[in-house]
């Protein structure tokens, strides 16, 4: 079992921005930082439903591929999930429709009351923890019976394990762009280098490709 | 005529280090920025006079090879040249002996006295200005004769001249660490990737070399 996280950033550093509101979720920046990823073929297949076989092969599209390969279970933060933005909607169930594309046991970090967990079509179940990330991961790690977990996001949730020396294995998709503004990914993370191989490639896209790996992990 | 910039950059995009003393003026950290392209074939060459070969080839040596070719004349900030470390020495030659490697007229920025020029060995004359990044320019492309003008640093005053629209070709190796500390490179650079074609090229070092160039422009 590793635990993944999966990031899409600009040249500067920003894995989210700030231009989100309640009409616009994603926001209009992580749009241009997701261009190279929503285009590949793997991408409009496994998040679009598109099986026509249209987009992008290549390195970003292995890239997405193995996204989605062998993960057992996903945690996220409550703002990723939407707690933030639509704190007094107890029905909510996410941005992602009756079908979200997880397919896996997902569990929401919290500091809010507990909610009843929520089975959604395709094999996802949203769980709700009030705890801290060593403890969430073990939760996760349990239900993901052998495979890997993923830190889904957002950025603050994903630097909180980073700083716990949680993550196996960080792969961060760099876009030509510079956003200027937005949620810092490598903010306080000085030396995060320490432990990992780090290894670096380039799509056509412009995108760059950059993975840190466990050291003493395969993969 | 085209206005290049080459800079070493973190992960986090530091170009450069607040961990500089008067006796260590370039700075740890600096070393471990520079760490692939100063192990280069071409810059035990051209930068420390190593004519026996040694040095490693490939990705990062091209672009240390590049970044040799074509200049006819270079700016550098007084920080870059030394001025703001030694303020009260009138004879301060720069950090780079009686032969430094540039070999062509260099124009230093400062805001102090005006000094007279340097003539130093191997075609290397210092020239020092008191004026605005165009005028400065306009200097330093007479003096270059046809061939590229490269701004040399620091960060400073790469940024003052990238804010003013004024750099042709920005290459960056970004090295794969984290150092959460230093003056960064992307701030208030927002959206610069307009106009620019960006493209992006690993190295098996782990440093990824990313390259902005102005559209319409050869090369």
């Amino acid at each position: 079992m590793r635990v993944r996280v999966d990031l899409n950033i600009s040249l500067d550093g920003y894995a989210a921005t700030t231009d989100q509101t309640p009409d616009d979720p994603i926001g209009r920046d992580w749009l241009r930082l997701v261009d190279a990823y929503t285009a590949t073929r793997t991408f409009r297949e496994r998040v679009l439903g598109d099986r026509s076989g249209a987009g992008t092969t290549g390195v970003d599209d292995e890239y997405t591929a193995a996204y989605f390969e062998g993960i057992g279970a996903e945690i996220m933060g409550a703002g990723m999930f939407g707690l933030h933005t639509f704190p007094d909607d107890p029905q909510w169930k996410g941005w992602w429709g009756d079908e979200p594309p997880f397919h896996v046991p997902v569990f929401v970090l919290t500091h809010t009351a507990p909610r009843p967990s929520i089975e959604m079509s395709g094999a996802t179940t949203f769980h709700f923890l009030n705890t801290s990330p060593g403890e969430a991961l073990a939760r996760a790690a349990e239900a993901a019976q052998g495979q890997d977990v993923r830190i889904g996001g957002g950025v603050s949730t994903v630097r909180a394990f980073l700083a716990a020396g949680l993550v196996d294995r960080l792969h961060v998709a760099i876009a030509p762009i510079v956003l200027g503004r937005g949620e810092p990914l490598w903010a306080d993370l000085r030396g995060l280098e320490a432990g990992y191989r780090v290894t670096s490639e380039s799509s056509p896209s412009g995108v760059t490709h950059v993975t840190f790996s466990r050291t003493g992990h395969a993969g």
